[in-house]
This record gives structure tokens, C-alpha cells and sequence, in this order.
């Protein structure tokens, strides 16, 4: 996954006949390698396939002023969708928009604030919370959950102890590597590729390749990682897709459609309301956050979807991925008043988020070999209408079959 | 105070006549709703009013090199006061200069430091020192006075505990929005906007509309700040006005002047001088900091003036507001050598710079409601004759009249 | 030190003849006081003096992307030697080549880190390690070592405890100054200097001047610093030259050929191997760093000469430096993986790389009085024949003499 060919970029009409119909476009936004960072880019079908439909784009920006100067933002637009991601928050994804219906969230952090203003370490180790307003977040990768101290080994070897920050560093590192590739042939699929890397001497050698794609006209993408260990040791690591959702899917009667085995709450506070964890409430000034860990059921392949529908089951997102790569979800409910973020996290990871030190306890820190790579795919779907929504139920309904969700009363006993 | 409509900007005399007299001219300079920064700006007399006198100048500068590149500077020139604004360092006032008088003092930190550089946790919460050069800085938002633990409520609604920092994050947050504002109507009154954040999701969502503000060819020049709070919930804050003298004010024998109802040291140290708080020494090696926490008398109108003299009494900085706006004034004499900074600070605050801890329970950390705001203004004049000295101490006078102030032999007690 | 005439730069044969034959090409890249930073840059032989021989260049360039965005690197090629240099990261040395040698090694961070993506306060104080792939990377300068808790001074004069973080911040301190000037005569000597200042109110007012040198067509060049304390006390420092080796110098039986008085391990771990201390092994997965304190032998001039020599003895480094200023020097041994980063340390310094708090009860922190300066000189030459290392490893015989070494089987005790 490391290394691409430097293909020739073909802007020109009169170079395009010496090309192969099948090579794609290829354009390089970011290399450390080669001392490149682009300002402004745009690309659209007119470059790509010298055609007027079907209509697409790929667009990089800087964004300028405040917490935001001098952040990246590349926003693809598919023809039916427009999917931002910031390649300086570790190819975190903005928004998705598509008409009336939005992935993403009214965050209180109203810039897009680059790392330089993060310190992770405030506020007891909550300092992630100052930049936290994306659609989708990786959570990660040296860990990935709440902070506290656990141990790790230092540089004389020894088994030391460190404070972690809430849901890790990967979500405030810049992308060494950005790269946009973009099919000639249809269906003409659109790759923003990005490499984030978590390195550091007597440490991790983790290096996340990214890649957000969709097809022109579609009303899908796809988020696939590749995660490899660069070390010359086995590595801990933990990733958690931390999608969130505010209007409009979320509000009163909003509801979660998944197949669940069990869930077990978070906490004590959660445990009150976990036989509602799959409804919603409207804006409720004052409301603590819940916290569900749930275990998926899955098909005969292994693969599940978590569907999140408005009210009136018109407008919904559904999220599909393999139990393989991510067997937990976390689903996190925070509606809360608006000012202070109505938003529910539907979030599968390689565990949940409570401190590593309690995940390692439930063997829920996995780890990588040597060299060795895991893959973490999702795909998303926006449904916009109430048959679109209907045939994604009936899609979740075929997974759970006749199964039923053992929902526990208290919250799991660790240590 | 949040919406400003955008007015065309004229520039030329093509498109004058269309524009009715009075409008002003307005500037933007950054904006991340617009994803505006402007690097190098200026407009004069020339631009606004198309004549020669009065003249007057608004400049903006990017700052390059050390720990300063990338910083945003804007100096207004008003024909008489030249004030230097740092908008990338929460709007602070590098420095007021009229002739030989200056408001400013000789920081050994000798770049204007920007917060990418700026770790607030270091050296046990006193980061904030390794960029404090300012004539004035604002402390505050969340917290405003010495580091130190605090309670606060995390995200799963407890409460829990946490690291304050020095003098808080507003000094360290660039401005979201800056904007210059230029009447083209006598007196030609020129304000620079600024409005600097301080959100996190799970924390406050303060927001600070600066405003520096002078007329043309004026020794006065006014701070008018409004703080609103954009949570769901009543937010406590803390607001200091960190202004700070050197020479050609501060020099033996230089005098605060002031109607000072109440005086207590801030710590045993300080105690033993509390009888000569108001008069100043020499640069003397190894002073160790003296801080006095004072009480201002105010006029029927809960306005008080503040002045400080040099020792021949004929330059003078006076400093006037409303008591009910900012009741407390600390008064942080520093007269170390002169490579340490000989410097002393006149400091208005909705408190003094005591732990928050310690503050709330001596009653000194207010609250505001949801949606609402609360203003803080502080008119500052340049005194640079003998006759206009007097002419303030009068005025200071007038307000103690006949009364005494209390001299508390210690400091006081918490806790 | 602070000063230097600011020279016309002659750039055009049209105004050589204006001026003196001996005056030095001079080039200031970054100057705070003038707003100067230079984004791209280069001189060469063509310029300073339009002839064809001896070849040489200085160029300047902004690293892009990533970590390393709007990184300043300097690379001076001499003919023989091309270094590099970087004023973002204190004026560090990234690494040093000719031919088939490097000084330089493979670090497991890919990227040169800009400071403000470095956070030196996370993983219990080891933040520095996430930049760390430097050839030499000086410690201090207010402390040098491991982190941990020491004592400072407040800004209430009082003593107060404070967490010190490894190896110090002047790594991590962009240059405000930095300068090239090249000798027009022979032997053209190219100049880099830089001016790093580690400056805060109630702390250190410590700049450190430094300087890379070489001359056309050497295979040798100098790093000369000056210290200065700008405060009105007595200031402690620390400074230590953490220069680092990998391949090719580095391999299974490459030796360090030194003039050694005493030796002793810095732990326990360490002593178990201190007989071998002078020789390397293979890269050993799972190698835990051996950590040695040398005590150098010096000529009758306090000279000293440390070689690192290859396993055939055919390539070498040696570095001379006078044991007065630099009395101490650590050899830090990590032939790990390597993935994990297979390099050795030769580091002269003021003390040993323990916490100040340890260093100061040894008698190895110094003061330097106010006003005062100390100068730090090391010269290193690349030897890329048999012949020139056997003539280093002479010189270094020479100095050593009939002296035994003393190796001690156990760590110093301290406290």
C-alpha cells in the first residue's frame, strides 16, 4: 500500500490519445516525499472524461483565518453527494451532503481548527474536545478511548506509566500523503487516498492509509483503511469510526435500526434508559450522555448494518462493514440541547471506548505483527426516501432474522 | 453583536458618489465564515476622507521569522497615538506609543509569540509567560488567575478536576474575525473588531467581541469588549485586564493615583509593603513581585479613574471605567532589574487573579446566563504635559473626595 | 555576539567592483527584528566568486506537507560535504554526507517535525521523541536530561517543583535569526548562523548563537556556539551535543576508537555490558538502550578526539572539542532493530543526560553569570579512506598516551 507509480497527470486534450482509455487520473495533493503541498485544485468530469455528464469534481481549499488558517479541506462532489474531508485532521471527513439530508452535526466548535491549536492534554486529557466537530473521526491508534494513565514501556525498557488522551492522536495528525485518483471508465469511481502516520521513536510505527471513494451519481461511499505496523515488535493498537449525527436524522423518535446481539451499558447512567437505546429524544437541555456497547449480529459473510432513520422513516443513513474488522459499536447519545451539540456517535471500532488499560482487561486491544497490515472498511448509504428506507430495514431485518438483543441491566464489571 | 452587514468597500472615487456620506469604511480582514486573511493591508486619510488632514492610518502586517512568523499585526495611527493591535494573540494591545510616552514595557520574551509556540501547561501551568509582552492582555475566559486544580463538569456530568492554567486561554486563541472600521465623518472615529472563541464541545462557548477603538488626532483611544455566553446553561467567567507599564511611566517614584476604597495585600510578602503600595522603586535586582488587591471608589455614575504618573508628574496614563462592569483592580508591581522586566500591572478584573477555586468562594466569579452578554469598557487617555497630569489627579480626586482608603495590614484569608 | 552589520548583498557583477575583495558574501534568511524570512534561497561559487572553482552552493528551502510543512532546511555543499541544516528545529543538523558516508541515521520518524505539531510535555514528559532523527540535536538549555521533577524558582519568588521534559526545549525552538556569509578568498569559508532563544518572563533569558562552518572542498566542518545569559541573575544551563549515528558507520563491530579516562554505566542495565562498551553488535531486536558515561582524556591543550570507525576501519567520523568546555561526553547505545531505529549517540556535553535535579547534586550543572557567555566548539571530519581513519585513530593514541581507562562495574549512586 506504500508506494504509487508517478503517472503522468493527463490535464491536456492533445496528450489523451497517447494514454490508455482505463488509466485513471491521478494527482498528488500532498507528499512529504517530494516536498508537495497543493493550495487550491480542482478537477472535474470536463478534465477527466471530456464530457459534460455525468457531472462530478474534486476540489481542494485552504481554509483561511482563525483556528481553521491554513487547514486543508478537499470536498468531493459526486454529482449527488458532496463529501468533505480534512486531510490535516488525519483525513477526517467534515460532512456529507446530499439535498436536504446531512451526515455531520451542529458541533460548538464552529472552525475546522488545525492541530497546531490542539493540545490533547488539557482539561485532564479532554483537549481533543476543542477541535471535535466532524460527521467522522477515527479514534486512535496507539489508543483510542477515554484518557487516564496506563502503562507503556520506555526508553530504558521499563514498563512505565503515561496519562492518554480521549480517543487518542490519529484525529490531530496532518496526512503525509494525499492523493486523488479518479477513474476514466465508469462508473467512474473517485479515490481521495491519504496516508496519516503515528511514529515516533520508542514508540508506535503505525501508518493508516486512507481512502474515501464514490462513484459518480451515487449515493454511497466507502471509507477503507489499511493500518500497518512499521515496528519491528508486536503492536497494540485500537480504531474506532467515530460517526456522528445531528439533524436532520437525529431528532425526536430518531431511531437506531441494527442487528444487535447485546448490549450492555456504559455506565450506571446509561443503564437507566438502555431498553429505549435504540430511540431518541428531542433536545433535552441538561441530558447526560449514554453510552450502549453493542455487539453485532451478522450475516452467513460476516457483515452487518447499522441503520440510523429520522422520525417519520424517510431519511436515514445506513452503515455496513464487516464484524471481522469491527466487531463492537459504540453508540454514543448526547441530546443534549442544541447549543451544546445534539448528536449521537454511531461508532464501530476494533473496541469500545473505556481506557485502554480496561479494554486490555477485556481483550478487546488487538494486535499487530511485524510488518503486518489490517484493513477496516465501511459503507455508507444515504437513503432519501421512504422505500429507500424500508429496503435498508428490510436489509437489517434479514441480517438479525429470528434472533433476538440481550439487553443487560448493568453496565460490564472490569478490574 | 454578532451579525455585521457587509458593506461594499469603497475605494475608488469612481463609486463615491454613489455611497452616502456617513457610511464608514469597512475592511475585512479575516473571517472563517468567508475563509478571508488578508496578509498586508493599509488605508489612510487618503482612502477614507480623501484629504490630507487629518491624517491617519490603519495598517496590517504579517509577521515573519522565530517564533513570531505568521503573526497578524494591525497598527492604527490616529495622528497623535500609534496602537498596535495582535489579533492571532486574542486581540491584544502590543503597544500604545505617543512621542516619548509609551504604553508598553520592555518583556525579556522579545518576539510577539505565536500560540502554535505556546504550551499553557508547561512549567506547572506558567506557559503562558513564554509569550507575555503585551501592554495589555486579556485574562480570561474560563478562567483568569493562577494555575492551580479546579473542579469542572466532564462528559459523563460529573464533576471532576482539572489543571487551570495562567491568566486562562484568551491571550493564546486568534480572532476569528477581524474587521476595520473607519468613520469617514468628524472625528473620524477608527475601530478595529475582533471576535476571538473560546468553545469546546463539553466546556464554555464564550465568545468575545473586541473592540479598539480612537478618533482622529486623539490622546484617548477606548477598549469595549462584550463577552456572550452561546451555551444552554449559565457559564461562570473570569475577565482581567492585564495592562502593563515600563518606562518612561514607570521609574522611581512614579505613582499609581487612584480612589482606592480598600487596599489588601495579596500574600504575606506583599504585606510588609502594603503602606507604600502606590508608589513605585527603582529597577531593584531581586524584587520579588508585590500584588495588592484594590477596591475602587467610583462616582455617582460607578465610574472610576485609574492614573499612573511618572515621578516628575508630567507624563501620566489614566485609565477609566465603570465599576460595575469591572469592580476589582489588581495592582502587580514588579520593579525587578531591568533584563527580568520592570514592569507594574494595573489590572481591572471581575476579580482578582487568585486560583478560580479561591475566587468562587470569596463570591468573585460571576455567571452568565444562556444567550446573554455582559460589556466591559475601558477608556484610556495619554497624559503628556504637566497641566493635563494635574488635570487628572483632579479628576481622580474628585471622586475619593473626602474619602479614606482602608490599608488591610494582611492579605486576606480563604478557605 | 548580537550584532552584525547589515552589508550590501552583492548579488550582481555590476557593483563587485564597489566593493572590497575580502568582504563576505552576507544573506540574512530570517531576522525578527526585520520581518525577514527567506522561503527560497541559494548562493553558489557563480555568485561569491564568479568563477567556475572550487564549486560550492548554500541553499535554502521550505519543507512542504504534512509534519514538515513550512520547515526551513539549509544545505551547504562545500564540494565534498553537503549539510543540512535546520532553523525551524533550533538549528539542528539533519545530516551530513559525502560520497558513501552519512552522518545521519534511520529514525522511525520519516518526516522533519515541526515544533508545533511536538507536544514535549505527552508520554510522561518524552513529547521530544516525535521529532527526534536528527545527525545532532543539541539539549538544554535551561535542562538537558531525562525528564522528571526539579525545582525552579516561581514567579512568587518561591521555590516550586515543576516537571522537566527530555532532553529540553531548544530542539524544538525555531531560530529568529538566521545568517549565511561566505568568504570571497580562499579557503572560502561558508558560515550558517543562527540565534535560538529560549526566553520567558520568570524564567531563563538564554540565547544561544550558533554557527556551522566549512571551507570549499573539506571533508571537515565546525560547530561553534555561543551561550549567553541575558537575565540579571545567575542562570543555570545544560547543553548537550546529541549527535547520532546509523549506517554505514554504525554495523556489527564498528567501534568507538576514544582517549576514555573513566567509564561508567548509567544503570544497572548498562554495566552488564561495560567491558564491550567500545564496540558495536548487529542490529539485535530487542536491544535495550546501554548508556555510558565517559570522562575524556585531553592533550596538554584539553583537547580531546572521539572517532567512530566502521568494521573494516576503511570510513570514520571523528569530533574534537575542547574537554574544558565540553568535559563530559555520553555514549548512548541502541543498535535495536532496525525498524526501532539502530543508532548510537556520541555526546559531549556540560553533564550527563540524568535529570538536572541528579546533575546538580554530581556538580555538573553550571551557572553562567549575568551577562555572560561560554563558547562551545566541536570540529568533525569525515575520514573515507584506511589511511585517514588510521591516522584519526593515531591522534586519538597520541592524546591517550600510556593512560589506562578506568571502567567501572557499576553506576554512580546518587541521592
Amino acid at each position: 500500500m506504500k508506494q504509487f507509480a508517478a503517472l503522468p497527470v493527463v490535464l491536456g486534450l492533445a496528450t489523451a490519445t497517447l494514454i490508455k482509455a482505463e488509466e485513471p487520473l491521478r494527482h498528488t495533493l500532498t507528499s512529504i516525499e517530494r516536498g508537495i503541498r497543493v493550495m487550491e485544485w480542482k478537477t472535474s468530469n470536463y478534465d477527466v472524461i471530456r464530457k459534460s455528464k455525468p457531472a462530478f469534481s474534486v476540489k481542494k481549499i485552504t481554509l483561511r483565518g482563525g483556528k481553521q488558517d491554513d487547514v486543508d479541506l478537499i470536498t468531493i462532489d459526486n454529482g449527488k453527494l458532496k463529501i468533505s474531508l480534512i486531510p490535516t485532521r488525519g483525513m477526517s471527513i467534515l460532512r456529507v451532503e446530499s439535498g436536504d439530508l446531512r451526515l455531520g452535526w451542529d458541533s460548538p466548535v464552529k472552525e475546522v481548527v488545525h492541530p497546531k491549536f490542539i493540545n490533547l492534554q488539557t482539561r485532564g486529557g479532554l483537549g481533543w474536545l476543542e477541535g471535535f466537530n466532524e460527521w467522522m473521526v477515527r479514534c486512535g491508534l496507539e489508543w483510542a478511548g477515554h484518557p487516564g494513565k496506563d502503562k507503556f514501556i520506555n526508553n530504558i525498557g521499563e514498563e512505565s506509566e503515561m496519562d492518554l488522551t480521549l480517543h487518542g492522536k490519529i484525529g490531530n495528525i496532518p496526512a503525509s500523503e494525499v492523493e486523488v485518483v479518479v477513474d476514466r471508465d465508469p462508473p467512474h469511481r473517485i479515490r481521495v487516498r491519504g496516508r496519516v502516520e503515528e511514529r515516533m521513536f520508542y514508540g508506535p510505527k503505525l501508518e493508516l492509509w486512507t481512502e474515501i471513494s464514490t462513484e459518480a451519481d451515487s449515493a454511497s461511499f466507502r471509507i477503507e483503511d489499511t493500518l500497518t505496523n512499521h515496528g519491528a515488535f508486536d503492536q497494540e493498537f485500537q480504531i474506532i469510526y467515530h460517526a456522528n449525527f445531528g439533524a436532520p436524522l437525529l431528532e425526536k423518535s430518531a431511531r437506531l435500526v441494527a442487528p444487535v446481539k447485546q448490549v450492555t451499558p456504559f455506565n450506571a447512567h446509561a443503564a437507566k434508559s438502555v431498553n429505549a437505546y435504540a430511540i431518541y429524544e428531542a433536545p433535552t437541555k441538561g441530558f447526560v450522555e449514554q453510552v450502549y456497547c453493542l455487539h453485532p449480529l451478522a450475516d452467513e459473510k460476516n457483515r452487518t448494518t447499522f441503520l440510523l432513520q429520522n422520525a417519520r422513516g424517510d431519511r436515514a443513513v445506513s452503515m455496513s462493514f464487516s464484524v471481522e474488522q469491527l466487531p463492537y459499536v459504540t453508540l454514543w447519545k448526547n441530546t443534549n440541547a442544541k447549543e451544546e451539540g445534539y448528536v449521537t456517535g454511531i461508532e464501530p471500532g476494533t473496541g469500545f471506548p473505556a481506557n485502554r488499560r480496561v479494554e486490555r482487561i477485556a481483550g478487546r486491544v488487538p494486535k499487530l505483527a511485524p510488518g503486518a497490515s489490517r484493513s477496516f472498511a465501511i459503507d455508507v448509504t444515504l437513503h432519501s426516501t421512504r422505500e429507500a428506507v424500508d429496503e435498508a430495514g428490510s436489509a437489517v431485518a434479514k441480517i438479525r432474522g429470528s434472533r433476538q438483543t440481550q439487553v443487560d441491566a448493568a453496565a460490564a464489571k472490569v478490574e
